[in-house]
């Protein structure tokens, strides 16, 4: 056995069945490793952004890590923006970085680089393995780190050389601790908040609260005490649709959101953090909670936030359910051809427990609104503001759950970050359905420029938003990476299109021309 | 006047003309500004990575820096392998990186991350700007780091607050010295090495070495003493082809490159490192000169290198020219279709002083061979190792140089990593003929593969290699980026495609299928 194997059977003893990968030489011992493990699933992604966005659409949907194969610093750099919106996620990771020999790496041949100073900033958890016969030991720890509440980073560096050199051990899997439990004193503080006569709320994220359940017993302490339930702009995971408790969503931009959360005297985290602005800008707040409202964690992200909340619940004897939508599909939309048609047909045929992966931006608001009553489906959001992690994000979930249909939305402009992705759908036959929102600009950009306060933009500021000069062709696009595409310019055709795509499996796109 | 538009301009009074963009929310300021600065060409790219590539290939075709302006550490992650091969090419590059206001970055937004931690293992320097009134000498400090020899990378932070504050200073250009002369003392005992009696050679590297002027006088010298003329086996830059010089470029593999080393006595650097292998291989060494090699350092890559190959030719008396191929365009190439024959149809009809970025992979030294005669080019290479940066390298290369035919030689896994730099190539109109070799494999890996010592790879291995399945239609590809494709299954077909795309001018690609 070498240190590859030992890896590859201690990532698969610890419960890792799913490597998206983009190796090249000083992984190849990995790779060859691979045929010795035949629980490890190995996808192959033309791009670390895909692997590393695919492994954190994984765990979103399986609630535990994959593995992802990054050639040295260059390739880990390359999928680092996917880790940032991970991270942001707390998505578990174990990431598996090739690099040079360890006698090697004095010479400073042109690939080297400081590969665990390229993953500090994105990993929760850096070790770089000295030896064959430890990599087996390391690689239980990354697990291990990987799945520690709520979810980590973990990068793990392989020197060519404890790759190839003899290992002995499988490494058995290390123990997790499961969320901290919350005291009875933080749940006591809570009910206090909510039946002290103001204006209360919970704000909640992660993936046990804003799950049907979760919401449920939610909504049963909003029904009692009167407190609103809101969660997170950009939810890891959430629950919704027909049949689930509907939280509210914090809007978008800073003044927005101060104005939505003016009128509370508290609020009561559980697993999130207090609303700020996604940015600051000129003369407006960044900090949106009213100044004398009063903060209280009732769950830090790594506690049981859930357990909190079904304890918070029984204090207050809140025991009666809350509505829940009704399924209620929209006539067939027709004329108007946006967001919110484009999600009105959208709903229609939204099989349920269907995964959403939004990378919308602009188009993104009206597409959830026009889903709410549609049937029960898992909402994906862009976690940490890195767009383009759409496509990736829909790969990780439908290797995860290949019997739910996946639903991508994205801006035209978040999807050219990494289209590569598109290939690995067709590779894997995912059956995943794409919809592209092709309004030809960074729309959210336009939109900026005036609150920023820039009065005017010229025409060389103008070009930075137009990516219609000259307009991609998604239909090509797709074509060309093997995924059946087509276009839509009505809502008629559209609607036509997406029946299509869901009556089928596999992958679809469809670019929906909005410009 | 903003911070904005004092950085602006003083970019362009430190002699910035060109601007890579893909800018975000905190850009906006920035990109407001763009119009008061009509010497600055913004040149949008759909991903961060196209826009520090081109940077590079700007700085290698003009010799001075381009800027980059990038989305947060996101954005700067995306952009970080074509960093770390412009930083193994030693090219200028200033990256203008946009943060969170400073009074923001204590809420940890989103898309907050530790930026400069980010930047450091790629830049040579960075700084974040504190205040509007500063950020205007910031960016002239930051052009003097980028343009210290030989070249260095300068990250400057911009949270946004200090590009929408006030300011009031245009910072003028600040001095940047010239290379280090070398002293006598060096020159005469390179002369010594060389003339002692033993095997010698010279090892180059640097832009100003490798044109045709420092390899004349490299000629003379091999003509007087006999020593060997080495360049690189990936140089940044070298002038090669008719009437140039031609140094014996180091062979890549390791065990061929100890060989091809094995007689030499001694070895002068010019601007170059010791060879060694660009990986390390299980048994085989790192190290490939001769044990008792003696190692003379002329000139470390921040030393006026061609100077002091000028003294030690003068010194040695070596006035007389070396030989220099002769234009020799091969017959019209039939039958075999493969990187040689596609080389011999490319060297027919290359228009002298063309250039060509070369992330060709396992195709690449063919298509050099077959251009040894051919009319003189510029030929450009993966510095880094860091694949995918050919195109956004030759987008680089032909804004600097609009008079130029471009020429970029991709194998197709490379040119995947970054095929949106397609949409830049159009919309810019930029003179680039893109050959794609499409074996459908990373070929490179699978030759790699066998010399790590992996025996007998199965199935999920050699699954990792094969992007052929399903194959990627290149023309469906670039036609989907509005760029005129077509595909070559033989070497009548590609020799009549890249007669036409020789003769036109505007950005052409053509998919050479040799799987």
């Amino acid at each position: 056995m070498n240190g590859a194997q030992s890896l590859v059977k201690s990532l698969v003893a610890s419960g890792i069945d799913t490597c998206f990968a983009n190796p090249g030489t000083s992984e190849m011992h990995f790779v060859g490793a691979l045929d010795s493990a035949p629980e490890l699933r190995a996808v192959l992604c033309l791009f670390e952004g895909v692997a590393t966005g695919a492994a954190d659409g994984y765990a979103r949907m399986s609630g535990k890590p994959a593995a992802t194969l990054l050639h040295l610093g260059a390739g880990l750099a390359n999928g680092a923006s996917n880790l940032h919106n991970a991270r942001r996620a707390a998505s578990p990771v174990v990431n598996v970085v090739g690099d040079h020999a360890t006698y090697h790496q004095q010479y400073d041949a042109p690939l080297a680089s400081d590969v665990a100073g390229i993953a500090r900033p994105f990993s929760h958890w850096v070790h770089s393995s000295s030896s064959s016969k430890t990599v087996g030991g390391d690689a239980a720890r990354a697990v291990q780190a990987a799945r520690s509440a709520p979810g980590q980073i973990a990068t793990m560096i392989l020197p060519a050389d404890t790759a190839w050199g003899e290992a002995d051990i499988v490494a058995p899997a290390l123990p997790v601790s499961p969320p901290a439990p919350v005291c009875d004193e933080a749940v006591a503080l809570a009910q206090d908040m909510l039946t002290n006569g103001g204006k209360s709320a919970i704000l909640m994220r992660g993936h046990a609260v804003l799950s049907a359940q979760g919401l449920e017993i939610a909504g049963r302490i909003r029904r009692k005490t009167g407190a609103r339930v809101f969660c997170d702009t950009f939810a890891p995971r959430l629950e919704r649709g027909a049949g689930v408790v509907a939280p509210e969503r914090l809007p978008y931009f800073a003044e927005m959101l101060t104005d939505f959360l003016s009128e509370l005297d508290s609020i009561v985290l559980v697993g999130a953090q207090p609303p700020v602005g996604f940015f600051a800008y000129p003369g407006k707040p960044s900090w949106c909670l009213p100044e004398d409202c009063r903060i209280h964690y009732l769950a830090a992200p790594h506690e049981d936030g859930a357990g909190a909340l079904a304890a918070l619940a029984d204090a207050l004897g809140a025991d009666e359910p809350d509505e829940r939508p009704k399924l209620t599909l929209p006539d067939a939309p027709s004329g108007k051809f946006n967001a919110f048609t484009i999600g009105q047909a959208l709903a229609r045929v939204l099989p349920e427990d269907a995964v959403l992966s939004d990378d919308g931006a602009t188009s993104s608001g009206p597409v959830l609104a026009a889903l709410e009553k549609a049937p029960r489906h898992i909402h994906m959001a862009l976690t940490g503001g890195s767009i383009g992690q759409g496509l990736p994000v829909a790969i990780g979930a439908a290797v995860a759950a290949p019997e739910r249909k996946v639903v991508c939305i994205t801006g035209d402009g978040a999807g050219l970050y990494m289209p590569q992705a598109l290939w690995t759908m067709a590779r894997e036959q995912l059956d995943i359905v794409t919809i592209v929102f092709a309004n030809r600009e960074y729309k959210i950009l336009s939109v900026e420029m005036m609150r920023v306060g820039v009065e005017e933009p010229g025409p060389k500021a103008n070009a930075m938003f137009d990516i219609g000069t000259p307009p991609v062709d998604w239909v090509s696009l797709a074509k060309g990476f093997n995924v059946k595409a087509t276009r839509a310019e009505t809502i008629e055709e559209f609607s036509a299109q997406i029946e299509e795509a869901m009556a089928t499996t596999g992958p679809h796109l469809i670019e929906a021309v909005l410009a």
